[in-house]
């Protein structure tokens, strides 16, 4: 007798403060259930220190405990729909926060686990966020630049204090205790399907090409990880970490296991449940988002990481200023393009909260400041702004840029500044697609998720609006697991590819933005005014002189245009009380 | 027997919505009495029209009895100091709002006394902010650029829509039935003089400098007024107003005749008690706060006005970019040099009340953030502004201009902005001083008055440390009606000339704000990040892209050193005390 279809898929989403599991149907993509752990051990599961602000950990023990919890109370709720049994679940995803290194010793067991070494911070798992080791990725983004591989052409251009060899490098001159004693170094997507199928050797458990291509400077062009030479320029005690690092790294539709009988027995699944190999939150969200070759998948929250995937041919060269281009990293067989905007949301936040919060509680804040900028038309405001104000990731690389308003006047009300910033991002989104389209990769439709996407329709409108193309917005709103249980679905054989599982197992919401003729028009005439802006303060040649002394005047006649096409009935009532000068002869 | 010293003047200042007179002691500045009459009609004493927002009348029957009651109230309350006699007023001066004109009869009576012509707006007093002959000021501006003789060489280059011949040039267009009544167009400044006095006939009443050379293009250089081809080439009916205005225009030392029986007896001073000719509030102002070469009087309210005295002599060139200058405007003899920023503390005000009230009232908003302010130091914000919400007068004389705010970060706070546009406003006032000693007029110290200056000792402290110069206090809080008693003091023979009556009755507060070292060199380094901006977005050449490139870098390294060299347990939250010193500069 045939196996009964539908068949179920486990994702295990490993975020900063908890992690999730989700049980999905590898037919449909419905969600029976989830089961959330949140980490026990430090400030919302994050170990800081009072003396350092750049310092972020996290205590393994959590990752571990948060399998067993998560994963089995997502079981035993998914046992109460019919159809489903432990039995039937075909494989699990893990995807994971990364960069998180995590030093092991020889058996692979986390240093932090040695209750000699657990008081020691640095035995911990570094966490993504964690920004101690700037001067070390300087350091290793000078001495990349000055080999002959195009280490950094992968990246765009500068190796981030957030990564892999930056964090292992600043552990090996500042706690060498810890360094002496890991024998590797894990990243957390890759731990957490070790640890679960017991290959926890550190010289043979498989690694993600996800982690090891966006982060550990890994590539078939130069083989592999970086040479024994660039490493020993470092510092010598690096060149023996190459060989601790199992070659090739993997995709995640592969296995790394099979589920070893402790930890079956603890989420209630079969002992040899197959486990996928880890890949990062934001790679496997994408796909749980529908990612296919044309589609921008666009992570809104605080900030925004933006993905696509192309063909790995011949002649697609690598796209300056994207901050990863990785085969394999998010769909099999194709590229991984990775870019990213440094601040999204949290500009939003800071104006409404910080500067802007006129006695309301924050999310009243939102709402209120939201309801005045939609009631704008684009253009109307006068105002342009640059979404600098936490550096520019993508397409500028460049975190020592800042914030820019322009076309205030006195009548200027704070909801229009907070369209303008909302306007900036869009812009900044943008400049982004032109750069990927620039390069050959096509981008005719954006399907968006995160928290921004869920909560804020406004914003969403500006951006197909300002980028000309349909938004979608993702069906799920839990797309890092449902894209970690595809891949489950994949590699335990519920599904031949990643294609076919996406095509089964995720979808967008009916509502698609698609851009107004109208604001789309006005938008087309002011994102090269917003480009003049990007280009001067970002040190791009282009802008002339001529060209900057027309911002202020051009989007005067931009906004006196719109505002007389729009009847004042039409518009928000704007209170613009006449100033009194004192002197009147002026 | 010598008649008794002290003598007194009175000074009249006509503001916007009130009418204030001044008893003062002609040998000391003391102030006795005042009066103050808030005129009746419309709204604040403005006749509006719903219609139009660009409407700004006023009924000069207002005027008239604001003179008696306000005069009349300061006399009587005069009376109550010792020495005090009406029969020891030396003189009355009169200062004025303008270019304020009224219509007048055959017999210099204005027309909205009329009761045929009372309902018509157009009757009455064009308040200077009445803008509705925008209109006619671009095409005054037009015509009068075609002609040889450079009229608009004295007035930075463009003419206002708020000045003498566009209002005369909108009547006749839209209300050619008050045109056609009217025999002569009369300054407010003048009219009050000689409605006191009795000479009202407009073929001789006296015509004073300040209003004829700021207001209605009056300069010896082309013979008076505007030539006949000029005004027939705009209106041909303009050109018989020209034979209805005495020439030469007079300077506010003169008289401008004996107060007349009628006048006298309602306001309780000897008939033929002498009234000196009229001027604006600003220019009499600048003289009641000490005016004399090498000081710049420079009055701090919403917006500005900036007022220099220079020796008319050969090889004074027309500083390009002031709004006026005119021989005599201010003091006889030297050229009365105007200059002004659209807006300071409507900047100010703007951002408190509308961007950041926080739930607070408007004042105690302007606290909380002034103290936040004053606890930073130049430079620690990483944020540069542009002053330019309500354009820019001086030096750029460019309406179409808009504000512009760099070097936000996700941190960034209300009183960082705060202080940000404070700086702003002063390092336009930087831009003032520059042009002015560019082309040799040297400022050596400035001296403020207005709202600003009596109230935010934070304001001025940070005008020191950007401008590099001391800056002094007015002593008097009636700067205008001081002044205009000082030229009623001259006119009436109290004084041999107004400087020696602004040795007696002039002076600054004992409280000076001189440059702090610390902050001062900070700001040297910022004022030319200051303008690259200025000039790049103002249109003046100069800036290159790799300088536009620098000033986000540059902020951010000004602020981190800035940091570095103030650990935080310096940085006191409490606001920052001006240095208090004795005045040198009386």
């Amino acid at each position: 007798m045939p196996e009964p279809a539908p068949r179920f898929a486990i994702g295990v989403d490993y975020g900063t403060n908890s992690v999730r599991a989700l049980v999905v149907d590898a037919g449909t993509g419905e969600e029976l259930a989830a089961g959330v752990f949140d980490y026990p051990s430090g400030e919302d599961g994050v170990l800081l220190d009072p003396r350092d602000p750049h310092l972020a950990r996290q205590d393994p023990a959590d990752y571990l405990e948060g399998f067993r919890r998560a994963v089995g109370e997502a079981v035993v709720r998914a046992g109460e729909h019919v159809g489903f049994a432990p039995e039937r679940v075909a494989g699990i995803g893990v995807d994971t926060t990364g960069s998180t290194p995590i030093p092991v010793d020889r058996r692979g067991r986390p240093l932090a686990l040695d209750p000699e070494l657990r008081d020691d911070l640095a035995a911990h798992a570094w966490l993504w966020k964690d920004h101690t080791s700037w001067a070390e990725a300087a350091e290793i983004t000078e001495a990349a630049a000055r080999r002959p591989e195009r280490y950094l052409s992968k990246c765009g251009g500068t190796y981030s204090s957030e990564w892999y060899w930056s964090k292992i490098l600043h552990c090996a001159r500042t706690s060498p205790r810890v360094f002496e004693a890991a024998d590797s170094w894990v990243e957390l997507a890759d731990f957490v399907p070790a640890w679960a199928t017991g290959r926890t050797d550190p010289r043979t458990l498989p690694r993600g090409i996800c982690a090891a291509g966006h982060k550990a400077m890994y590539h078939e062009a130069w083989g592999g990880l970086p040479s024994a030479e660039l490493l020993g320029a470092l510092d010598p005690r690096l060149v023996p970490l190459r060989d601790r690092f199992a070659t090739p790294a993997l995709t995640s539709d592969r296995p790394a296991g099979g589920l070893r009988a402790g930890v079956a027995e603890a989420v209630g699944l079969p002992a040899g449940t197959t486990v996928a190999v880890g890949a990062f939150d934001a790679h496997m969200g994408a796909v749980g988002a529908g990612i296919r070759p044309g589609t921008l998948v666009k992570i809104l929250g605080t900030s925004t990481c933006d993905l696509m995937v192309a063909p790995d041919e011949e002649g697609l060269a690598d796209v300056p200023g994207l901050c990863g281009q990785v085969p394999g990293s998010v769909l099999p067989g194709m590229i991984g393009l990775e870019a990213g905007q440094s601040a999204v949301g949290d500009i939003f936040d800071w104006f409404v909260r910080r500067i802007s919060p006129r006695g309301l509680q924050g999310e009243d804040s939102h709402r209120a400041l939201t309801l005045e900028s939609s009631a704008l038309r684009a253009g109307e405001s006068g105002l342009l702004a640059l979404d600098w104000n936490n550096g520019n990731r993508t397409v500028l690389v460049d975190p020592m840029l800042t914030g820019l308003l322009v076309g205030q006047t006195l009548h200027t009300t704070p909801g229009e500044i907070y369209r303008a910033l909302i306007e900036a991002t869009a812009f900044g989104a943008l400049a982004i697609i032109e750069r990927l389209e620039e390069h050959g990769v096509a981008v005719d439709e954006i399907i968006t998720c995160g928290g921004i996407a869920e909560k804020n329709p406004h914003v969403l409108q500006v951006y197909a609006d300002v980028c000309g193309r349909p938004i979608g917005v993702s069906r799920s709103a839990q797309t890092c697991a449902l894209g970690a249980a595809i891949f489950g679905a994949v590699a335990g054989g519920a599904h031949p590819d990643v294609p076919s599982a996406q095509a089964a197992m995720t979808g967008v919401q009916d509502r698609v933005f698609r851009p107004s003729p109208r604001d789309a028009a006005t938008y087309r005439e002011l994102y090269p005014l917003y480009r003049t802006l990007h280009d001067a303060f970002g040190g791009v040649s282009g802008p002339t002189p001529a060209s900057l002394a027309r911002v202020m005047k051009d989007l005067i006649a931009v906004r006196e245009r719109v505002r007389r096409e729009t009847p004042p009935a039409v518009r928000s009532p704007v209170a613009a009380k006449p100033s009194e000068e004192p002197c009147s002869t002026s």
